[in-house]
């Protein structure tokens, strides 16, 4: 279908829905929760297809990992959609209202944004996920997954479509892309007639792109260069559990650590402290010359590793002279999405968390912690390293709007 | 100096700002209002050099007014600024805070955006309100202006520049891009490095070289179609009151009425009674063919004329055969800024205020009310009708971002 129709199709329907009560759009999302279900010989033989066709291409193995499918994983899908059914609507709240004097009757509430595209890439539960997300909150949503997880893609998206019309609203609430080239990407990143918010899920590269072409706003997600720092006051057994778990219990995450400073006054001590703990992950260390003086396994830096994301058993490491070089650094190269301090110290913690800017500041923590989940949320479309509209954990009030509501009795100015 | 120079500045500056309390941001302000109204003879002559190229180049005298300052322009400007001391730092409040099941205490706090350009045209008065508002939020902001007013912009620039130096901040949280050609404006939209945030405050064809061009976060405000829907249950003498202060008590702002819709049960009486009323501005009514029919003066309207804004004493006007029709017309032709219905009938009321999609949405009073101060708000930057971050008036609270600080005491995931 051309995508252009499909955009008209979708933005008619997101009236609709903007109308439906929480009652509807629960019946809804239970109604794709069950067709999940029902339907999951289907979505995995649709998802053999891809993996067939990946395996065929030569597709790394951790990458044909993200895109299988199995019993699991799709009830996974499935519980996560209902589990939005005992989610507060966030649409229809009144965030403020007042009395003017001239008698107006002003009340800010919550509207659905419209149509929200989200382009993603290889991981086809985020079909089902970003769904069920923009559905709760109203919205209507374009999917645009990528080539790799097509036929899953389509199977999905077939099956909520189907489920989302029995249950009385417009198929056309969620539409997937079927144009998996980078033409398709493009039109849509212009469809501000269609589109009122895109959301790119994914790589450095795929959001870049975004933010370059889209004339549509973007809510960019996710790329994380976050660091902790090792402050002279901190707790060196605590620093090194913090940034073990930090780095290496998911390092493929945007909220891993990638960076690790450490004040000059416990460098050996606490580089010590943690080489110990990151060895038995085998982490390679990649540090700058202090640091490769303490510890001889470490494997000298270049400028470019302590700006990059590099989701693996690695970790780029530097020695600062004080709080500000390391808070310096961090504005640097950090990508403004996790930042932590390990400290005791009072001061520097306030320090830090005030001049530090990212979308979470930690003290004494693991950076991991940055999701919606975590936080108490619920379920969330990604991670905001942007400032505009939502940072941090991407959660259903924040794919809403506002609108002025303003009941007047003839008032002229 | 080259631009990208400026914006580095700015963002340095950016960060000292943004540690810098309500006190020391007020005394800049108050500092900045006492330089405007102690060198209102420099800005004076400067402004005349602007004047004087404009009649030299035969500007409308219109355009010439928008461009003149006078002694009580500048109070005002200077008044504007000093009227910010009062209001309430948005920079610091607590969102949202809650301790976690593992002891985790998160807090939402506000904080700036960073780096604001605002690119504007002809109304030199715009470098003193937009550098103040920034200020007061904790943002530092480059100025672009128009060429009209590039004299009359440098000499207020580097006023406020001085005082705000003199009150201890640097002077560059406030600077000026003195090139005004089309090269400087497109390389502000690209600076994503330096450039937080991007506001346009102008005309139509500014906002859409805006949305197209940049790849920095964009708050579009301002083109406003707004509409009046005189309603089958309307009060026509109110009706008429409505349509005539939307209309002509300031044909050339955003929240001006530009076009009307009647029900057609009361087309006759209500479009007579409007008519009278516009009559006394001379207002040139350009309606469809049953407009035409009832009121011989009306000029036939085009297509076009329904998706214009005039800005001007013309309005648009349809008869429509229900309420339907009128909230699809307004889908359609509407610029999402201030839309009203004028009824006496409940259901009526509810169904445009939930149906219509837009920034304000009025019941009974004219759309003129459209504005921050009106709105009980304070000074903004103008209104948002983009539906990410701010919807609306744009006012300090909407210059913030946000930033999650979670104190812990050694937790990981």
């Amino acid at each position: 279908m051309d995508i252009r129709i499909l955009g008209s199709r979708a933005k008619s329907a997101a009236r609709v829905l903007a109308r439906a009560g929480s009652t509807q759009k629960n019946r809804a999302l239970e109604a794709i929760a069950k067709a999940l279900y029902e339907n999951t010989e289907k979505i995995l033989s649709a998802n053999k297809e891809d993996i067939d066709r990946a395996k065929a291409a030569g597709m790394a193995p951790a990458m044909v990992d993200r895109l299988t499918l199995n019993e699991e994983r799709i009830n996974g899908m499935a519980e996560g959609v209902r589990q939005l059914v005992a989610a507060a609507d966030p649409v229809g709240r009144v965030l403020y209202g007042e009395t003017r004097p001239n008698g107006l009757k002003i009340r800010k509430v919550t509207v659905p944004l419209g149509v929200i595209a989200v382009i993603f890439e290889a991981r086809p539960n985020v079909t089902a996920d970003a769904a069920a997300l923009c559905l709760k909150s109203g919205n209507a949503v374009i999917l645009r997954g990528g080539k790799e997880a097509i036929s899953s893609n389509i199977a999905i998206a077939n099956i909520m479509r189907g489920a989302v019309a029995e249950a009385g609203l417009p198929e056309d609430v969620i539409s997937l892309v079927e144009d998996t080239s980078r033409d398709s990407a493009t039109a849509l990143m212009r469809m501000n007639e269609y589109v009122d918010v895109l959301i790119p899920r994914g790589g450095a590269g795929l959001i870049r792109a975004v933010v370059e072409n889209s004339t549509v706003p973007v809510i960019e997600t996710g790329t994380g260069n976050c660091h902790v720092y090792i402050d002279r006051a901190a707790d060196i057994d605590m620093a090194a559990e913090i940034v073990f778990n930090a780095k290496t219990s998911r390092p493929s995450v945007c909220n891993a650590c990638e960076s690790l400073l450490v004040h000059e006054d416990i460098a050996e001590l606490a580089l010590i402290a943690v080489n110990e703990k990151l060895k038995e992950k085998n982490v390679e260390i990649r540090g700058d010359e202090a640091v490769c003086a303490i510890l001889p396994d470490a494997v000298p830096a270049t400028e470019e590793d302590f700006g990059r994301e590099f989701l693996d058993y690695i970790i780029s490491a530097r020695v600062v002279s004080n709080i500000d070089q390391a808070i310096e650094h961090i504005a640097r190269f950090g990508t403004g999405h996790s930042e932590c301090i390990v400290t005791e110290d009072y001061n520097a913690a306030q320090k830090f968390l005030d001049e530090v800017d990212a979308a979470a500041v930690y003290v004494n923590a693991s950076t991991r912690f940055t999701d919606g989940g975590e936080f108490g949320f619920g379920a969330e479309i990604g991670i905001s390293t942007q400032k505009l509209h939502a940072r941090g954990p991407l959660g259903l009030d924040k794919l809403t709007s506002e609108k002025f509501i303003i009941l007047g009795s003839g008032q002229i100015r």
